[in-house]
């Protein structure tokens, strides 16, 4: 079946590739994105839904090397700070993780979002934060169009908001959201570093969804969603975790 | 040019298709999504980017009527709080806006973050919201998976969070961050019910585009990059708003 409005399956298709193909990249060539593909990573991530059409998101493009040089010392900081909350042998494997490419990558970007622009925003008066998850799917839409050009993204939260705001001279309404390193990668791995080493695991997706409330259970005509969600569908790539039965 | 890891030209098209034809869709028909496609716009949020492989989101599907009657009310009293917020003609311009489709729509999801999963999490520390931010990229995949699929997805926000907390059972760590309306829409409008109606304009992008810091303007190599955020790239739609200089 093929509804109305569904993109053509090569289209289909292409959504599905950036999505699942898609890495927090730390590993970076030094040749320049051409000026026409940022500018398109750009425009998508302006055309991201946002709060009552408050469009938050600012975009800083960063290529001096002095610059970078000073953010990845913050980095260094930070990093050191975060590696005493684990203990070992943890702490070294943390230590050990190229966790991002601010110097490798010729681009960076950071993302922010105005919290003042435009006044009274409609739908944000019960959702204040919603100004921010605004900024953060700009986010993703230039990381799902970067995948799609081939250039790699990473995001590096390991920065103290304030000290780069300092930095980069943002006004006080501004904040930063994200921090990105972009660039064309070495490759694009397989699996995210923190599976693919052991980190973390990817959780089943079946633990994941509830059926009309918190621990609910497949129940009726949920049975055959349920088990949709264990299957693997025409456009998935094999996924990690075998799909278990919800728990009780 | 075409680099490494491009997508192949109509794949890339449909990452574009995907990205510029989304909308919040308030307009729904009653025919339900089948399983098949539901499950994958699931795993395409699942396979989000999360802070330190955190995965903090889960999904509640909701299908119930009852259920969703209570959400409408819980969404018509946020309505008419925020309604005081406007002054007049906004205010009667506000409450004839179609906003949600909680009713219309076959299903309801929320979408929430486990602020406690999964204990101490790499690269959290410096920035605490990224667990929220990782569910926000993963709504951004949901959506562009649905709009992939021909389905529609509208997100209220005019909800307040304690009260669809009570009403979904969420336990103490676990917030709500986006209540979504979700099936097949009438119509993919082409452009924002609130740019289309005068509510508020797109903004030019090339205003939202600073070089090197909080309002820097493009000297050098920058040139051609804001050049390029001026002219129409392949991939992109007319956009509103003419391209102006950048403010000095």
């Amino acid at each position: 079946m093929s509804p109305e409005f569904a993109l053509s399956p090569e289209q289909r298709r292409g959504v599905y590739a950036a999505i699942y193909g898609r890495r927090d990249v730390r590993h970076f060539r030094p040749d320049p994105v051409p000026p026409s593909v940022l500018a398109r990573l750009l425009d998508a991530a302006h055309h991201a839904p946002s709060v009552g059409f408050m469009q938050p998101w600012d975009f800083i493009l960063i290529a001096d090397r002095a610059l970078r040089a000073r953010v990845h010392e913050l980095f260094l900081a930070e990093r050191a700070r975060a590696a005493e909350t684990f203990p070992e042998p943890r702490r070294s494997q943390y230590l050990a993780y190229k966790l991002e490419g601010i110097l490798d990558a010729p681009l960076n970007v950071c993302v922010t979002c105005d919290l003042a622009r435009g006044g009274v925003v409609l739908g944000r008066r019960s959702m204040p934060d919603t100004d921010v998850y605004s900024a953060c799917l700009a986010i993703q839409n230039f990381w799902l169009a970067a995948r799609a050009e081939g250039v790699g993204v990473g995001w590096v939260s390991i920065l103290c908001p304030d000290q780069l705001s300092a930095l980069l001279g943002l006004p006080p309404t501004v904040v930063p959201v994200a921090y990105l390193c972009v660039g064309y990668p070495e490759a694009f791995a397989d699996r995210p570093l923190l599976e693919a080493t052991g980190w973390r695991e990817r959780l089943s997706l079946d633990r994941l969804v509830h059926y009309e409330r918190w621990g609910g259970t497949p129940t009726g005509d949920w049975a055959a969603v349920a088990a949709a969600v264990c299957e693997r569908a025409p456009f998935e790539p094999p996924r990690g975790g075998d799909c278990a039965p919800s728990p009780a």
